[in-house]
């Protein structure tokens, strides 16, 4: 049994839009849940060391560093949390398992199929050596999707037969939206499949308990060249905003993706990603049909998920609004009573409370890197299948 | 037992708004549904000699009159359906009782609760000589409608707290919209109040099974004057639309209504009426709160209703959006597969199935003149409210 | 010009469901539209005699006859309105046609592409005669789809980046709902993909103004084998209901169907069409994102247009749920007035409007034969590639 | 001006709920929002030690204390956050005020108008030495709620005919949910009304600049007897939970209230408040309907804003659901890209971050401690109106 009033020192790599949320993660869950571990929120780390600094006071870490390696090297740090863009993914990752350090890595675990199985061969070897290793798809942990997951399991559901999802944004929609690290294929790894693609992906997996097997899908790139941002960073949020420059570069990454899939039950999937759905800010909308019943999902009304039974009376059988606040779903005791929504940021401090419930207990947390190479492997399939136009198999796990 | 091959022959006096919605629903019923009589569409009877005999052509009749009394004199009218505007309802309905024939009447039943009286005492006389008499609240005959009144009756909403109901539309929101016999109180006896008011009165009456037994409310006229359409007759759509002319008029009848009620059962009630409700056209909304589970309807969505059980599994209550197409929904049985939604008229032919099968089977159509001058007496009561600014009893019928 | 007050004589070939459905529309459509010539309800035609006279005493026409072909014969028809199952599409409609009957047709135009070209060759004869075909997909002529397709004609919409439509049912998900003729491919041609998915490839491009291209699909059949039902027929409501019999027989259609398309003007289509989405009754849901605005619909709300414009201040920018029931909406000033809702049939009346007033005009009706064939050579691009595993492209029309 | 770096000392009395959603406040407030002021969460104040000390560790504040009157006479503390029970507020507000402490507290004000005079007097006091007082009408800073407030400051409703305000929940719809000092007029001041009620009745005032002049309502107690809960006690979750004993008491406030009320500008107004609504969890509920256009808003979906422009074309006009959470929305820009929603807690961090900023700068910060002296105004009138069964006048403020 671990310590209750043990700590947890947690180190994190990038302070921006994800390196924010995470913050309110780390600051927040001690606060509402009885955690098994204090994590303390010792360093935080960036390329620019005023920027970092400034970062540690706003975000409320102790100290920043521009350093990741000697982060990774000290002593007094148990946990690394990697919130930096795809591409630095494997080598932080890996170099903090070898060190010893429990990780929570951000999704997608990285930005090609090789370097996520390096990662998940670094995670198993460093599970040998009760060091935990977490990949962060944070929307599992919104407490209708776990609703979602359980009214699979027990049941309610029965055989699945479709599964749709689609995870809708528009923020590039506009043709003069300025370049940003997630447009350049060298930083990002794709665009709306890996960035959001990914986390319907995921989802979709999670809630069924039921894998990809195969796949037929295709990328595009609507918009070829944009202007450049008047400045950029990893540092920022990511071109979520900025002020455009005269001059123009190319978008190498996708900027929608969609694809038909198998499960290995036999459920039809299709699947959707874009950030061209003009009026879609952020709709994660997942639907599953099975022979039991149904269930329907949209972030953009995130605390409800609707289900029918079918083994309701034919009177008064219809899809309910369950609104998922009651004490009695994933997570929501902690918090506020029935009615009182939750919101984006919570489900990151769900993700805290899993984590460090897993270190001090000594299980493995999920998703696992494991989980996150499968997701790699079905993006990295949609992409091949993109390019041959034909249908791809995904190796099984 | 009735000759299911006799006939009831019809005449409509009126020819307009309403006199279009019964005329498709004489014509309709008797394609859907397996009428124990058969409706002819006889006469229908307007003002203008021209513009009956047009009306005649377009909406199916065998003949047109400009002379009621002619008409309900006839020995081949079985039937007498009036649409004219509420001052003319007693006149004609208690001669046409008194002429043996079935009195079908558009609400509200009467301009005043003496009027309503006498149209009762007629019907009560014409009950004991086999001729029936009905009212016009067309909207109970709305399956989602239908079903809400079943699942009270069936027990599924337990002891009810609270009726919360809504008329809104918002055709005269523009203090330029021009007048029509609508807004003018010799005409129509009153306005929000008693045009859409009284449909909201019946229906919670009608679904909750519980009559309302004393109220406190309030008629407000917020735009006192309006110009004169450039043409205006009792035919016309009713100031649904038109050319405003440069003279003006002065609106006598209140735009807007709310009362709080007492219902026979105990539950509280709250009830709006308005013609200002921008962007709400036709928005009847009907909610009620019991201590086994709720209701909520709204005709702007008018095939759904939802119904939320409280005895469902906390992890899965919700309330349930029905869609009331199905089969075993009222009336729905006759029409088209599950899904595929009925609209305003449906409520008319439902109307006239059960007019005919009640005069068929020798029994009484419901709703009666009476439950009509219940409402009559509700609004009467808003009204003495409105003016003395004190709770008035409604008297017990 | 046509006179206003010539007949023209119909004669209806079947009268399950769809005969149903086009009575109700032979029926309305001359009082509530002016129309440019009358419809006679000449004669319905059924297999069986007695069943077809019972038709046509139920649903208004004047005779029955077992004989398609000598009706067809008959001076006295002018327009054969075809509502039987597919296979039998094309034999009747051509012999329409080469009698100098304008035909309406019901969709899909045939079971097979090889059907579909000789009705098409078959209509381009005819045309050169004054002689004229329409395909029957009256979802085009719901005022909120008419209200979509206006939409993107007026530029409202921007550029078309993405289309996605579904077509949702659940009327087999239960494996032991019974056989009909819907789920055999010699009388159905296909399954869900042909009786659904057919109208949303056909909405899709209408509201686009954009065709199909290329697509890459999938067909599946969930439950290969069923009770028969104890009696089925051409003529019953086609398996919607019907109690199930011990034997069982193979399903040969698909029981669903998704693909991936591109349209013509480059915009990524997602099509899903089900019989298994449990808890969808009439799903019809049809999302167009594009650079200026987007377009929601879905048929179990189906009075409801939901629209997106970009152009809007950010304050108060939302999609817009436009009740598409003010007289400024397609088809909607012949009816009734704001919020009061249409129903699936209304659909029905309007395409009697608009084939009537073709035939008076001498213009061609739209969708034509051609416009039939194209969907059906999509419908075959889908089997193909569900067959081949690979994208395929549909000739250019 | 404020130096950026000084700090305001805060001390929070009671560690309830409210005390639990303040602290979640004051903890995330200089996360997010640059504060001209540090707060620090100095000293948590409690009835029983060992509680309040594990408050201290569980939310956050430096120390504990059993001795509110202590803690206000420290001169390190700046400010006094009151979250107790509303018939201790007057004591301690004005204790506070009287100090120089500048105080936020919780709503209602008080339990009666002669507290909330009181309390008003003091801060008016208090005011001439640059102290401040605030009260906890949260709701305000809902983002949603802050667009409405400033889309009718902007004109963009027109003149405002119609309020309608809903709070609705269910948690003691069941007549065995136990009692709790929220069913104790002693303790709470009134139930429903005050609890809920004075919720409503301030956002409608807030959203529409407009005051209540009259009224005319009721208060109905369904339940008049409940189990005592087994443990009870100010500082527990406030009877939202617990195991009921035998033994019964008195249920002393409303279950329920409703009310007709005229605003200044002419506005008719319908409110509700009650925990009856069986299935309605937490849902404020506000609709204005004004000459150029309507707002409607529910918590239930809290980062919505429905809005109707009646100036849009007729062809496009329809509610628009804005999703306020784009950064030219209020509050917004300091948390999360657009479409990923906000919660309960956050119009708590809004609070603080207002309440910081009108200190530092030396303004009043809104709603004053007389905006909830008006509230309290129309909570009695409301009382007395249903005590007396007549209109009631609120004195102008």
């Amino acid at each position: 049994m671990t310590d209750p009033s043990s700590s947890l020192r947690v180190a994190m790599i990038g302070h921006a839009f994800m390196g924010n949320a995470h913050s309110q993660a780390w600051r927040t869950a001690p606060h509402f849940f009885a955690l098994p571990a204090h994590p303390e929120m010792a360093v935080v780390v960036g390329r620019d060391a005023g920027r970092a600094a400034e970062a540690a006071a706003r975000l409320g870490w102790a100290e920043s560093s521009t350093d990741w390696r000697e982060v990774i090297a000290r002593d007094d740090i148990d946990v690394v949390d990697i919130c930096t863009p795809g591409d630095t993914h494997a080598e932080i990752a890996i170099a903090a398992l070898e060190a010893g350090k429990h990780v929570l890595c951000e999704k997608p675990l990285a930005n090609t199929v090789a370097e996520a199985e390096a990662m998940t061969a670094a995670a198993d070897q460093a599970r040998s050596r009760g060091v935990r290793a977490m990949v962060g798809f944070t929307y599992r942990r919104v407490p209708a999707i776990g609703l979602a997951r359980q009214l699979v399991a027990e049941g309610r559901v029965g055989d699945i037969r479709h599964v749709r999802a689609q995870y809708l944004q528009d923020w590039i929609a506009d043709p003069e939206a300025p370049l940003s690290w997630r447009l350049d294929k060298e930083r990002a790894g794709s665009g709306a499949l890996g960035d959001i693609g990914a986390h319907v992906i995921d989802l979709t997996q999670f809630i069924t308990g039921s894998r990809i097997t195969e796949l037929t899908g295709r990328l595009e790139t609507f918009v070829k060249e944009r202007p450049y941002a008047e400045s950029h960073s990893a540092g920022s949020l990511g071109g979520l905003s900025g002020t455009a420059s005269t001059e123009r570069g190319p978008v190498t990454v996708d900027d929608a993706a969609s694809f038909l899939a198998t499960f290995a039950g036999g459920a039809m999937g299709v699947f959707e990603a874009t950030r061209f759905a003009t009026g879609r800010k952020n709709a994660i909308r997942i639907e599953v049909n099975g022979s039991l019943g149904s269930l329907a999902f949209d972030f953009e009304d995130m605390n409800v998920l609707e289900y029918f039974d079918a083994r309701d009376d034919a009177e008064v059988a219809g899809f309910r609004r369950i609104i998922a606040t009651e004490s009695v779903h994933p997570y929501v005791a902690a918090w506020w009573p029935p009615g009182h929504g939750l919101g984006y940021e919570h489900g990151f401090t769900h993700q805290v409370v899993d984590l460090v419930t897993a270190i001090a207990d000594g299980t493995d947390p999920s998703p696992s890197f494991a989980d996150g190479l499968q997701v790699q492997q079905v993006l990295a399939a949609v992409e091949t299948s993109s390019d041959t136009r034909t249908w791809q198999e995904i190796p099984p796990s």
